[in-house]
């Protein structure tokens, strides 16, 4: 098996797993987190989102957080951003680099965004171009790529099309988002396959939630294509338990094991991450489901 | 990515995962358990095992179990049996197919058996015979092929040469065991890549254990390496709370979810397979935790 030699995890915990979490964690707890979290090796952290609090309570702190923050060198410090109200505080906060977003699916995009495919990225460019003028570099995730919970199937010419005006607007790297975790391997190959017939594969980030427990399969079939960028939660949040098809992103921790195991470096260490994993669940008072965590706890 | 066009998954959630598991069931919800998953398609079920009560009591109904059932043609019932005793109850019991077992690691098989592995090999050979000439077909497990609790890292080798000395003795199927479920996709492929030099690999069946939530993508490597034949347990059975590293074998509806997405066919059906889920859960009193059944009871 052809395997890359180095993978970058994206620990992306404190947006998309807080965001998803009933519980409210405190400021100064969040930034005593991402600062364990800054402390395990990883290299890139998204923090928080500028997405209007009236949408995500859970993360009206932004600015506080990213204010609040002892930062380390090694460490780039991201958020997301919806639109250049969310870019002009990001970058008061002084934000490392920036993420926008938009669903390879036209209906979960026009119910997350409000917004049509073609009218998004026009507001995506602007962000685009000024994030960039301030020399921020910009992720782009682009969710549902493999399944809709309102269309199913997504065609794969649709995520190269989309995929083609986001790079055209100049954003660095796309984060591939199966958003509901509904991907088996043989879908993962069809779209990577498609895509990097046309594109370079460092140009992409897989985002796998592990809804139905094919991430690891999913990543595994990703490595074998040459991807070496993937995002993750720790200890698995953001599985809100009250809506249906909602689930966790893959596990930073359970994805270690398998990297490390299969002789891939990441720099990053697992007693540390277990570490931080089990401070949080502390905070959000309910117990998360790793198989690491499990496995420490017994 | 080269996969077969179908899959048998060998159920032993009554066996591998009811042995596992705290609490006792009744005799007849087990009977009833079992006729459920008897007509969801399955074609294989490990029913139980004769292993002296006083080490399983779990599973001291053996007979009972296997005289009460109402049996479907197109299901094989198995059955464990660790000795000439074991052999003579369940033939007793009418049993349709046997599986002896031992360990790869030394340390482990004495634990669990007593003997050593040279002393194990006279034991199934008696065993072996005697069931092939009642006509019944005999599975090997063979536990502990990649890690052992005791030993670490078990030898490609040491599995080369037991799996010599079992198929020698007449075994017609060995089922690889991931027993403490620490294995990974490139241990997975350097395992079968020295067996399948040897042997053909419809000889062999894979057993992984979720401990560490590799389960589906070692299954997936199996799959690309020409693998067939996987077992796996109802819900994830097995998964003991209170013992250091043990947890139940992959759940047999989140391997069918990942089979059937890339279209391979089990003949079963998954709506059955989940109602006999959620029966045996509640027999147990206690949540089970497959991916499949959290999604169906949101």
């Amino acid at each position: 098996m052809k395997l890359p030699k180095h993978v970058t995890i994206k620990e992306v915990g404190p947006r998309d797993g807080l965001q998803n979490e009933i519980e409210m964690i405190q400021t100064k707890d969040k930034i005593e987190w991402i600062e364990n979290l800054s402390k395990t090796g990883l290299s890139y952290i998204e923090v928080t989102s500028f997405v209007h609090p009236k949408w995500i309570p859970q993360l009206a702190d932004a600015v506080d957080v990213l204010k609040g923050l002892k930062r380390e060198e090694s460490v780039t410090y991201a958020a997301l951003v919806p639109n250049m109200r969310g870019l002009e505080r990001a970058l008061e906060a002084n934000i490392d680099e920036v993420s926008v977003f938009m669903s390879a699916s036209e209906s979960h995009n026009k119910n997350n965004i409000n917004k049509s495919i073609e009218e998004t990225y026009p507001v995506l460019e602007e962000v685009v171009q000024a994030a960039k003028k301030e020399g921020k570099q910009v992720r782009g995730y682009l969710s549902t790529v493999i399944g809709c919970p309102y269309e199913g199937k997504i065609p794969v010419e649709q995520v190269v099309r989309i995929t083609d005006r986001l790079l055209e607007m100049g954003i660095e790297e796309i984060s591939l988002g199966d958003t509901i975790g509904v991907g088996v391997p043989t879908e993962v190959e069809a779209l990577l396959s498609a895509l990097l017939t046309r594109f370079n594969s460092n140009l992409f980030a897989m985002h796998f939630h592990d809804t139905r427990g094919t991430a690891l399969a999913n990543i595994l079939q990703s490595l074998e294509m040459g991807l070496t960028k993937f995002d993750s939660s720790l200890g698995g949040l953001g599985g809100c338990p009250y809506a249906k098809g909602a689930s966790g992103n893959v596990a930073t921790e359970d994805l270690l094991y398998m990297l490390q195991g299969m002789g891939i470096n990441t720099n990053i260490d697992m007693d540390a991450l277990l570490n931080a994993a089990f401070f949080i669940e502390e905070k959000l008072g309910k117990q998360l489901n790793s198989k690491q965590m499990n496995i420490a706890r017994k």
